[in-house]
């Protein structure tokens, strides 16, 4: 049995690219990290994770505690974590997302952090634990796991968070048993730059998530679809940056109808499109979005996260989608097409 | 020197899985068939076509006379041919279509018969031989070469055609020098009626075009997309088939705006999609549209004249085409990745 320490306590559910480097940053700034992990949980509980950081530089990454499962991981604790942070991928579509914290209670007072991809991400958890604090996250970082415990990780790393609010009226959130205690995103924060990450506290966090939505839904199926296409392939071609582009603005008309605000407090709506290819552009080595790994190595892909929660969102709000549904329908085609 | 027979000569120049099996039906139909071959010239010309079909039983077409150029079926012949069919491949993003008939003179007394997927696929003839007349035809045919001279035809054969009206008006038109006998039509058709095809002389050949564009800018693309996918798998997946029905919505809207009357005389327009759809589930093999055969051989896809013109008239007439778009830029995309 596993006693408390004095650190802050966090629990990594998904020791891959993503959990790993944050798990990494985390303990170099202070917490107790706890990592669970399936396919590489002999390797990492023997040697830990061989990180390559251009950033950073190589180190091994070992964890305070690694588990083979989520119930391991309660199990043989005495204390509460003060953070579940869940790196998992999202596939509702082959189960629920929040089945990975299922089996074992959850203490009131941990916050579940969800580092994951898309949006609406958060629906599956809110309705799994609606008396925990949900903290929805948007990570910007560029890591792969290249083999078992290996992780290679570029330049990029920062972490942007804010609570995740219902869509119910104020009315129902004042009444709700949870507390949305900032010092919670304060001491996540604290830990983060501690451990030379970047970081921000979002006030409105779905917003933010949309903006992050406005990159994936456009480059990660259409660089699938093309072909098997990386960022400097597509851009080389002027008919995909016209959809790329056309995508983007759709995502955009959508984020903003739904949060009921422009996407970006800096940015013009239709220079979004041209600042985030922009951004692309500057990139020495091309981008292998995350669904054109999926694709690549034949696993399951976002899509339904990335896509198709967008699109039920436009068809709620009463938004032409043409070019995400054509997207969708062509992803599911190839994927099935593929995992069969 | 070749000379002139009794017969109606015809010269098929593209001698693939489709200028192979009309020319056999022609041959027995009472013309004198001369072929120009390219890749399988050689085997052509010492055994003929080697012919599987399901309508009519395997056989051998020996053409009259095989060629290895166009120039070659000028020179060698010391007569014009009453039809020239142009049986190749409409690729206009790479060379020229009317390219094909070039390098020698064309008698303006040979109609020239275009035998091609696609629409506005005249104007390359059009521009390069004004003074001949031209016949626009429709295949309806499931037909494939399987090795260098060995087709494999299927039960379907039909070739509907008419002639070619350039979109000049009507006073230009009776100034022309090109005057469009419709016995021209009928000996055609004398020949496909002996040699046991389908046929049928169309009014407006452009609205029928239009018509067989509604399963092929839809049903040749996403098979493409979907991973490869054949009609059975792609029938299977009901946000395929939504995909499907949408972007043959797409190009019923466009071919009605261009003809400025409903492509179909029988069928109301909203209920061509799952008319097409039901006569495809009907079949008992998977169909592996043409675009799809062409992906999974790795050659070069008629994108031009089945997706791009068709957006270009969308343009023109003001009707959206995000559909169609969309496919077009992947298809682009995926053609490119796999032909470098």
């Amino acid at each position: 049995m596993i006693s408390k320490s004095e650190k802050t306590s966090v629990l990594i559910v998904g020791g891959g690219a993503l959990g790993s480097v944050f798990g990494w940053r985390l303990q170099l700034g202070g917490c107790s990290v706890s990592v669970v992990c399936r396919s590489n949980y002999e390797i990492v509980k023997n040697s830990g994770f061989q990180i390559e950081s251009g950033k950073f530089g190589n180190a091994v990454f070992s964890p305070d505690h690694v588990f083979s499962s989520f119930n391991a991981a309660i199990a043989e604790c005495d204390f509460y974590y003060d953070y579940i942070m869940v790196c998992t991928k999202t596939l509702p579509n082959i189960s629920n997302p929040a089945d990975v914290l299922m089996g074992s209670p959850i203490n009131q007072k941990t916050a579940i952090v969800l580092i994951q991809n898309g949006v609406d991400i958060e629906q599956y958890f809110h309705e799994a634990f609606p008396n925990n604090i949900l903290i929805s996250a948007i990570a910007y970082i560029d890591t792969k796991q290249t083999e078992s415990g290996v992780i290679v990780h570029g330049e990029a790393i920062s972490l942007q968070f804010g609570f995740f609010i219902p869509e119910q009226t104020e009315t129902q959130r004042s009444t709700s048993s949870v507390s949305t205690d900032i010092s919670l995103l304060e001491t996540l924060e604290k830990h983060l730059i501690a451990g030379n990450s970047g970081c921000k506290i979002l006030d409105n966090v779905s917003r933010d998530r949309w903006l992050k939505l406005v990159w994936n839904s456009s480059l990660n199926p259409i660089s699938v679809l093309s072909g098997g296409s990386n960022t400097k392939e597509m851009l080389a071609n002027p008919v995909l940056c016209d959809l790329i582009v056309a995508a983007m603005m759709e995502t955009i008309t959508i984020g903003e109808a739904v949060c009921k605000m422009p996407l970006s407090p800096t940015i013009a709506s239709s220079d979004i499109p041209e600042y985030l290819l922009g951004s692309v552009r500057k990139r020495i080595k091309p981008v292998y979005p995350s669904m054109l790994q999926d694709y690549l190595n034949k696993r399951p892909m976002e899509h339904e996260v990335i896509l198709h929660n967008a699109i039920k969102r436009a068809d709620s709000v009463g938004v032409n989608a043409p070019v995400l549904k054509t997207l969708y329908a062509l992803i599911i085609g190839a994927e099935k097409k593929y995992l069969n």
